[in-house]
C-alpha cells in the first residue's frame, strides 16, 4: 500500500480532519443558508407561505446495513433516499441535511468518504445541502443518523390521516423489487460460489441498493390538490397502508391483481417458488409513494404519471373502518391483509 | 422481581411499544406544530421575522457516557443541555427536539424512560417540544442522536465570527467545575471504597451532571445587540475561544487571574495538587457562554448579569491576529494559550 493510504486512518486524520474532508466534499451555496456547517448551529432563512418539514432516521451497522457485503456508496445512497422519501411522502421539497456518525476505528476513512459520496449523489438531483452534523468514534458498530429539513406549501402537506371512504389507493412505480433484490444479495453473501446475476436479478438488486425518492410526484400531488393522504413504502405495503388506515380511522380493500409487479419480480418469484404478491405486500424499502385520492381525480392522477414518466397504479379503495383491512386475492376470495410484524428488538 | 418488571424488556414491548411509551411521556401542544410525532415528517409553522437554528449531536455509550456509573436521568439531562446550549450560544430560543436512539436489548426500558425523563426535565424550563425521532435496536452499545430546532431574530444570531479587535471577552457562571466533577466521578468509579463526597464535591458533581444552558443570557445579548460573537463552552475554554479566534480571524489575550473559579473548584484543586486555572481552561462541558462585546457595552453586560442573577466575568480582550492566542498568567508572565487536543479516534 502507498504511504498516503497507510496514513489514511481515522486514528491519524482525527475527528476534525475527517469533518474537514467531508465539508470539502459537500460545500453549500444556497442563499437561504445564513450559516451552514461550522458554528454551534446552522442558521436558515424561513420562506413565506411555506411550512417546515423535519424528519430523522437512524441506520445501524448490523441492523440496517452491513459494510462487509454492501458498498459504502450504496449504504449512503439508501440512507439518503430513506430520508428524502419522508419529505416526498409529505408532498414537500427536501432542502437541508444533517449527518451524524459514530465510526469505529477499524473503518477506513476512504469508506466513510464513499458513504458520504453515495449520500451526496442521492441528494444531488434535489439540490439538498449539507448544513450540519456531528462525528464521534464508536466503540463497536457504525452508527449513522440523518435529519432532513424540507418545506411544503403552508397547510398543504400530505399526512397519513385524511384518507376518506371511497378514495382510490394508488402506488407509484412497482412494488416488491427491493425485497427481491435484498434476498438475492443475502443469497449471494451466504454462497461462496461465484455469483453472476442475470439481467433480471441485476435490475432487482439495483432497485434495492439504488431506490428513487418520488419527490416530484409528491409535489405535483400537493400543487394540484389531488391527494387526501400519503405515505412512503418503507415498512412494506401492507404495514404502510395499515398506518394510513389507523391514522385516518378507515378500512381498506387492496386488490391483489392490481399490484404493480415488475416482470423481473415475477420471474424471480417463479424461479424461487415464491408468491410475487407476498413479496410486494410484505417487502419494505421500495420508497414508492402510496396515496389516496378521490375517485373524481383519477384522470388527473394519470396525468401526473404521464408527466413524470412513472407508472401510478390504482390498487384498491378506502372503506369504512368497520370493513377492516382486507386483501382481494386474484381468484376473487377476500382475506385479512396480513402484516409482517416489525420488532427490531425481538429479532435478535 | 414482579411479573410486570420481567415483562418490561425491550424484547417484550418491542420498538413500537417503546415509541408509544415515550410519546405518552412527552406530549406536544404548541400551536406552531401542525404535526408532531407520528407521520413521515413533522410539520412546523414558520415565524415571521425569525430565522431557524438547527444543530445535532451524538452521544455514544462508552465514548460520551457510561450507563454503568451514570444515572440514565443524568445522561439524558446532559445530552439535552448540550443541544440546548448550542441554541443559547446563537442567542436563540430552543423550540423542538428530535430524539433518535439505538438501544441494545440488555438495557431495561425503565432506563430508557428515565433517560427520556432527564432529557425532558432539561427541556422543560424552555418549553421545548418533542416532534420526532427514530428508534432501533443496537447490536452493542447505546447510541443517542439529538437534533434541536430553534429560532432567532432574523439577522441577529450570534456566531463564532464577528469578534473585533478591542472587544472584551466574557464568560457566564464559573468555569472548570464540570471538569472537576467528572474527575471526582471517575475516581469514585475506580475506587471500590464507599464514597461519601464532601459538600464541595457534591457541588462539582452536580455542575457536571446537571449543567444549565444559558438561554436567557443569549437571548438578552441578541435583544440588546450587545455581543459581536459567541460560543458555548463544550470543548473547553481555551479550545472554544480558539474557535472564535479562527472564525473571526483575530487573536486573543486571556487573563488567567480573571477566570471565574468557584470556591469549590479551588478547594478541589488544592486537595488534589492541581492547577485550578488549568482545570478551567482545559475542562470541557461547562455549557457556559463565552462571548465578545465592545468595551463600551461593559455596563450593559453587567446589567444582563444582574438581571439574570448569573455572574458574567470579563476574562480578556480580542487582539489582532498577529498577536496570536495568549494567556497572561496570574504573576504577569504571558504564554501561548495551550489547547487540549480533541481526537475521539486517537484516544482509543
Amino acid at each position: 500500500m502507498s504511504q498516503s493510504s497507510t496514513r489514511d486512518s481515522l486514528k491519524t486524520i482525527g475527528e476534525f480532519g475527517l469533518i474537514r474532508q467531508l465539508k470539502q466534499q459537500w460545500s453549500t451555496s444556497s442563499p437561504w443558508i445564513v450559516k451552514g456547517i461550522g458554528d454551534d448551529a446552522a442558521i436558515l432563512k424561513t420562506r413565506q407561505g411555506q411550512q417546515l418539514l423535519i424528519s430523522t432516521d437512524v441506520f445501524i451497522e448490523g441492523v440496517h446495513f452491513d459494510l462487509a457485503s454492501q458498498a459504502p456508496k450504496d449504504v449512503g445512497w439508501r440512507a439518503g433516499v430513506a430520508n428524502l422519501s419522508d419529505v416526498a411522502a409529505m408532498g414537500g421539497s427536501p432542502l437541508y441535511l444533517l449527518v451524524s456518525m459514530a465510526v469505529p476505528v477499524r473503518i477506513p476513512p476512504k469508506n466513510i468518504r464513499e458513504l458520504y459520496r453515495g449520500l451526496k449523489d442521492a441528494c444531488a438531483p434535489c439540490h439538498v445541502e449539507l448544513i450540519g452534523g456531528d462525528t464521534s468514534s464508536s466503540p463497536s458498530h457504525m452508527f449513522l443518523s440523518l435529519t432532513i429539513v424540507g418545506s411544503v406549501r403552508a397547510n398543504r402537506a400530505l399526512t397519513r390521516h385524511g384518507a376518506e371512504v371511497g378514495d382510490h389507493i394508488y402506488v407509484t412505480g412497482t412494488v416488491g423489487d427491493s425485497n427481491a433484490g435484498l434476498r438475492i444479495l443475502q443469497t449471494r453473501s451466504n454462497n461462496l460460489r461465484r455469483f453472476s446475476p442475470s439481467t433480471a436479478e441485476k435490475f432487482l438488486i439495483r432497485r434495492h441498493v439504488r431506490p428513487t425518492p418520488r419527490i416530484r410526484i409528491g409535489r405535483l400531488l400537493v400543487d394540484r390538490k389531488l391527494a387526501h393522504a400519503a405515505i412512503d413504502l418503507s415498512d412494506g405495503l401492507s404495514s404502510d397502508v395499515g398506518h394510513v388506515c389507523e391514522e385516518s380511522q378507515v378500512g381498506v380493500e387492496i386488490r391483489g391483481k392490481a399490484l404493480p409487479l415488475s416482470s423481473q419480480l415475477r420471474a424471480f418469484a417463479r424461479q424461487n417458488n415464491l408468491d410475487p404478491m407476498e413479496l410486494a405486500l410484505q417487502g419494505g424499502e421500495d420508497y414508492e409513494l402510496l396515496f389516496t385520492a378521490p375517485a373524481k381525480h383519477h384522470q388527473k392522477v394519470l396525468n401526473v404519471s404521464r408527466q413524470t414518466k412513472v407508472p401510478i397504479s390504482c390498487i384498491g379503495e378506502i372503506k369504512p373502518k368497520t370493513f377492516g383491512q382486507q386483501l382481494e386475492l386474484p381468484e376473487g376470495r377476500k382475506q385479512k391483509l396480513a402484516k409482517k410484524s416489525f420488532n427490531h428488538f425481538g429479532n435478535r
